[in-house]
């Protein structure tokens, strides 16, 4: 079992989540809650709140900078795992993106800053950041040279979390998370592929696929994520930027086939035009977060996959 | 004698200068009209009008689309040259940098990709972007973590440019320019110290200078800087990013002892603490721009020295 955060004085951790209504933040509030750590869940709207309880539910938009304000106070530890958009939809509006998330994020950054936040753990993308990388598995010191907007703005995000510290000493840690699957997670705008093809197919349904499959990314299953945020909130070293993941490749062929063994049925397939958004291959190097966090992945894909169709027959 | 940009289809080649009131601007100007070249000069207001006789001067501000759109119709080559801020004011209110130089210039990109802009020429700025650089002189290859908001926003900038060109085609070359000096340049809100010293000197005035002078920098002539972005804009390697200094570092002590020499007499300092937003020294590693563009500094700093005295003189 990973420790409860220990970051601040109170004798218990008070932790707020932002974008705590999506999957990473359900189902990081219900390990928070499960620790016995204080959690304000803080969302726009919650997919799952009942999954919720024991969580301090506080409705909100991130790009309101009262409520921000508001939900923040006497806050030790900010986990910003807000997505404002989807890489698809932040390339057709850049401007609009860099609004809601780069300077929505400066905007949480001074509030954090004036309430004596302790650290922010940050919810970056591994697969965006990087851009078409030389090196696979690539590690955290590779050339961030992002192909979609969403790429720049997570990294924009980033050096403004270090100049923060740089400046104003505000503590971070940044978590450049690979392909996470799992419980709770929907499909959703072209994003959670596993999810997607794992409901489709127990609704006999087929489904778009952009590319011809071959396209490599690093799939984690999303408990090995919430250890990841839980180690990074509490780590004492002078790192700051970690890429999550299995280190692992697979093909999206791959995971069609893996999920169909394990369904016992075919999944229908409506293949469509590869997006310029999308990277061959992703896959990330994670010796980092091992040596520094003592954290690693501990689900197999196989395994993971199990806990995320046994999730959605129990909801079917 | 540097060849005339030959980009684009028109007899003459076609630019507009973004940002042409100002001391790079001013120069730029200056250049391509002696070239030839069908000058538009765009800027909020101008320190030189009488200076770009035979430029087409066209009043407007940078953040106002409308203004954009209709100056830059019809042109080939953008030079985007525009500092919407100051290194020191861009962390007091890193949101307005935000809307000013990254909304602002991504404003700019939709409205060259529309117009069929065929090359956006970028001056970013080599003292900030590398932040405190482990390898002096620093290569392009090194790691880009400013420590101000104005580095931050022109990384994202020079990444946005990246991402329209893999999406849209739109072509464009990067320059990060080191710290120039020389004629047309104004002491302005802490920056532009060789004309500071100069002009005080000049003027038996005193000079405030925060930290103790050991901070080290690439002094580069005016002169130099013009050729490069001449050659930039004529480029048709597949490099887009190109350090622009001297390659040669020197101490704040060491410029104004070369001032004193060159001026006969002694400059008063006022010394200040240091900034946080200055780092220790930036030196630019050039080899990349003499191999690609075939451009190489050809005016020492004491003859870029004697230049700019020799202006300041003319005009008290």
């Amino acid at each position: 079992m990973i420790k409860v955060p220990a970051v601040g004085v109170s004798p218990r951790p008070s932790c707020i989540v932002l974008g705590a209504g999506g999957f990473l933040g359900t189902n990081l509030c219900r390990w928070l809650v499960a620790s016995g750590a204080r959690v304000r869940a803080f969302g726009r709207r919650f997919l799952f709140p009942r999954e919720l309880e024991g969580a301090d539910l506080f409705q909100g938009d991130f790009s309101d900078p009262l409520a921000l304000a508001a939900a923040i106070e006497n806050h030790d530890v900010v986990f910003h795992l807000v997505h404002a958009t989807t890489p698809q939809l932040a390339n057709q509006d850049m401007v609009g993106d860099v609004q809601r998330s780069i300077v929505s994020s400066l905007v949480l950054l001074d509030i954090s800053r004036r309430l004596g936040v302790k650290r922010i753990v940050f919810v970056s993308s591994g697969g965006v950041v990087y851009g078409p990388a030389e090196l696979i598995p690539t590690p955290e010191t590779a050339p961030t040279d992002p192909i979609s907007a969403y790429g720049v703005s997570k990294l924009a995000i980033e050096k403004y979390l270090a100049l923060y510290e740089h400046l104003h000493g505000l503590d971070y840690r940044v978590l450049r998370v690979a392909n996470p699957f799992g419980p709770f997670q929907l499909p959703h705008k072209n994003q959670g592929i596993v999810a997607a093809l794992i409901s489709r197919a127990l609704n006999d349904e087929s489904i778009d696929i952009w590319g011809d499959g071959t396209v490599v990314r690093d799939y984690i299953f999303v408990g090995d994520v919430i250890a990841a945020l839980a180690a990074a909130a509490t780590d004492q070293s002078g790192t700051r930027i970690f890429n999550i993941g299995t280190g692992q490749g697979r093909s999206l062929r791959e995971v069609i086939a893996a999920i169909e063994r394990q369904l016992g049925q075919t999944v229908q397939i409506e293949w469509k035009p590869a997006r310029p958004v999308d990277v061959p291959t992703s896959v990330m190097a994670v010796d980092r977060a091992r040596e520094v966090l003592g954290w690693v992945p501990k689900t197999s894909f196989e395994e993971g996959l199990r806990e995320t169709i046994a999730w959605w027959q129990r909801r079917s």
